[in-house]
């Protein structure tokens, strides 16, 4: 499943409701649909109807909970911060977790941004797995809600270009699939003595990286496997 | 003179105050602070004011002007378009229109922003060098004004301070690096019997189109290459 449709919006306790309909429209218009909301002050509302224009259909799909836990029992959690937090959570910006969660998540990803005011609360951050924080000017760092949402949500559909510039649907292949691969060229990569098996760390994670950025689909992942199969093949006709 | 102190935001025409008020909020989180603002229906308005929250000082520092012309003589000139025209003018991408106002042209530039309902006018557009238009879901391709500033500042910013972007800039090898790879993975995959020499091609064209979507760097080709030049030696070793 691609990655806008496997990402959650999740607005905890909105003030405004005029924020929920901007919020809606910002994820339309970059291809996003699922928009929960957790215990909002005014909802359904008309300035949230206002403010969405034609993305009013996500305010009518719109899922509403009594508490964070219930919204996100599904997914992989990321919370968004504008304040450096003293949380012990790894912190990324938008582009990066953009870019990780297409090629690296599976699954259902839950994006959640906090009340106007005060942001995401301690205890909604024990609920996440990591934590994204926009770039902003640190002497005026307050985006608006949708705003927020908007740079999220373009990052995300950023992250999918490759496959939205036209070129054919394709599927990579799984984390797990990945990881296979990974401990097979690490393998190989020993056996032809290129790797140190006593430091293969900083190698493997620029592999890594680069396999991870190609996102390889079942068949080429097939070559690639094949690929290691030979090499090892050939250590075996001659060794 | 850094690319944040070098762009004017001007709104042409806006219609809603308070689109005002959040496009220049929108501009200070991102650090720019230049508004400009072509016969607005209505300002100064207490909507402008209210949405502007703490960077009410844009909105006191904007100049207001009665024709584009003026607001614009001293300026490279990018129009933005959420439609696609068909205007004879180059049309980018805003990040790739950043990573160029960053690098390459120097002076002030000003980045325009038509009407809320029916975008710059193509009198509007005779005074522009280039357009930019916002990677948006084809069904549903209207920002709100304010989104549109936001993401543009966004960009702007990150090509300011790519270290701030998370995911580095990088500088993927030229064609002619990529074709001597390409030749000598095709040798190796010859010399492991992997690859049959007389039908290379479907094999080495699938293995292209991954290779070209990794887009190695120069510190990434050497690790292939290397690899490459690792199986080669395992064979000698060995034959």
């Amino acid at each position: 499943m691609d990655l806008l449709s496997r990402v959650r919006i999740v607005l905890v306790e909105p003030q405004h409701p005029g924020n929920i309909g901007a919020a809606a429209r910002a994820m339309k218009t970059m291809g996003l649909r699922e928009l929960v909301l957790v215990k909002p002050y005014k909802f359904p509302h008309k300035d949230a109807t206002d403010m969405a224009v034609g993305a009013a259909d996500l305010l009518e799909s719109a899922q509403v909970f009594d508490t964070l836990r219930e919204a996100v029992a599904d997914c992989y959690v990321v919370g968004s911060s504008a304040r450096l937090r003293s949380v012990p959570l790894k912190t990324t910006t938008p582009r990066e977790l953009a870019s990780r969660l297409a090629r690296e998540v599976a699954g259902k990803v839950a994006l959640l941004f906090g009340p106007e005011r005060v942001g995401l609360s301690n205890e909604d951050f024990d609920l996440c797995h990591e934590l994204v924080s926009i770039p902003a000017d640190p002497e005026f760092r307050v985006l608006n809600l949708a705003a927020a949402v908007q740079i999220l949500a373009y990052e995300l559909r950023l992250a999918e270009a490759p496959d939205l510039a036209g070129a054919p649907e394709r599927s990579p292949v799984d984390a797990r699939e990945m990881e296979l691969f990974y401990e097979h060229l690490e393998r190989v990569l020993v056996a032809i003595k290129f790797l140190n098996p006593k430091h293969p760390r900083q190698l493997m994670r620029r592999l890594r990286r680069l396999y991870a950025r190609a996102a390889p689909d079942e068949n080429e992942m097939n070559i690639l496997r094949g690929i290691l199969a030979a090499i090892d093949g050939k250590g075996g006709e001659h060794g």
